[in-house]
């Protein structure tokens, strides 16, 4: 029976996805789908999904089996009331990929303080030598897929790494906490601090005056996680006493960062336009076809969200 | 027996090294050697030794039973004529990890293109992404000690990592080539390159017009071996052409780099103050009490230098 897919996204976003789409759906069996932007609610057995696309109340899809979130966000349709089917979340390989690189590369920039460097060849000799990665705490708070990736790829180069999750997990090579204890001791003397944590009411503004008095004195931030983990204006305080050294920052509340955020100009944050970690289509749309064949089949979908926990 | 013990190197290293040492003779049981910058020449039983130092006619040396080099690079003593003791060189684990965390950071820089967003916090929201580490070859000339262990760290990342040196090895995960052939094949194609090579005649300007040519257009350079492996004025007319992306440069053949070197001031170009590996007195120290503990047992000492191959 030939399947009818609606790709509830941009204009934009199809032209990326229709042909890899189209080939991932051959490649599970599927290939005679018809796929879409525009299908009759009531006819339609799978969504491709952008929260931000103009399917906003879902109950007219009366026999859809499931919505596939294009993204691992999800807080833009979890709490919407009307979605009533399953709704599962993109966790790609190339996602992941991008994110490691991205978080590698960031981390190492500030351990090994390449800025002054990069920022300064003025023609002086400044031989300053770090610490060895082994000597230099870092700590992750999230343990997502995304979260563990990074703290596994970190541990390979050899820092200590400390991984903080809401419920207790267990990654080999990290120092696992949880918990409000937890998350006080994985900030008390990480030199450098990862966000990776999925945006819930419970992890709005995890990182506060509170929070951020914990840290020792010039810490660095990353965050690639979402923009509201942050209470802006208490890290905008801690650059600015010292408790924080630099922050880079890829995710915002608002995006794209306006010019006149005071981010932009601050001397010791990096604002990176929201590329730590994009969704490749190729490697997504394989995603896409393997939960709709998985749904077809009877089987559970893979990244399936919690819609009490919110991701 | 008490041995002696001659710490052939500056007033400012002994400062640096005398505690780790003691201690590290201590461990391997020749906690009662005579260890002083001034033993007559006849009564030294080894030499910790850096090539700049006073000592330069081994001849009175008779007793010697080795030279302990204090650092990776033999350039400054292989040559000498007077010296017949056995010498090895520093491979040190504290080296080879502050190496690997320059390497892998600065290959994660020109990967990402962090400066971009370093050099530009202008309030423009430049969302270019960067292709995945697993599509960015990486070759590495030297396969040696710390040439390996950057390579495995980069593959262990994702990068698709060739490995050139003189003679044929092999190193899990990486693709080995060797020889003229070799060297052609592992320039093609290196979007990224990483020289780790130690300073032979047979390397001395192995990057020049002729080799440079051989790279895709846009490559980026990493010198962290030595200044000679590069003809100066074949990479300042590379990166004026653009077949030469960038280059970060950490040795020279002048250290400190003059000021007045086009290098400081050509846009394409990041020195930094050769900081990429500093040998760590403690795990120094470790490595030549172990060789001097060897010697007297009579065991092989570790990292001899071959005088014929220079290293």
């Amino acid at each position: 029976m030939s399947l009818n897919i609606l790709f509830a996204a941009s204009e934009d976003r199809w032209q990326t996805y229709e042909a890899p789409l189209r080939e991932a759906l051959a490649e599970v069996g599927h290939g005679d789908s018809t796929l879409a932007l525009d299908i009759p609610a009531a006819e339609v057995d799978y969504i491709v999904y952008a929260p931000s696309s103009d399917v906003q109340d879902f109950t007219p899809y009366t026999r859809t089996k499931a919505v596939l979130n294009l993204w691992a966000g999800v807080e833009g349709v979890v709490g919407n009331e009307t979605l009533t089917q399953p709704l599962a979340r993109m966790v790609d390989d190339g996602l992941t990929q991008g994110m490691v690189d991205w978080v590698t590369g960031h981390t190492l920039r500030h351990h090994l303080n390449t800025d002054l460097h990069v920022m300064n060849q003025d023609g002086e000799w400044r031989n300053f030598v770090p610490p060895l990665a082994t000597d230099r705490p870092v700590t992750i708070l999230g343990l997502g897929a995304l979260g563990r990736a990074c703290g596994e790829a970190l541990a390979g180069l050899g820092f200590p790494v400390t991984g903080w999750s809401r419920t207790q997990k267990d990654v080999p090579g990290l120092h696992c906490l949880s918990g409000d204890d937890g998350l006080r001791a994985a900030l008390s003397g990480a030199e450098i601090v990862i966000l990776l944590l999925p945006m819930t009411p419970e992890t709005e503004n995890i990182l506060n005056a509170e929070s951020l008095a914990l840290l020792p004195e010039g810490a660095a931030i990353i965050n690639p996680g979402r923009g509201q983990l942050i209470d802006d204006t208490a890290l905008l305080a801690a650059l600015d006493s010292g408790r924080v050294g630099h922050a880079t920052l890829d995710v915002f509340r608002q995006e794209p960062l306006p010019p006149e955020d005071p981010y932009w100009s601050h001397p010791k944050v990096t604002v990176t336009p929201h590329i730590a970690s994009e969704t490749r289509p190729k490697s997504a749309s394989r995603v896409i076809a393997e939960n709709i064949r998985r749904g077809e089949a009877g089987e559970p979908l893979l990244h399936l969200v919690d819609r009490g926990l919110g991701y």
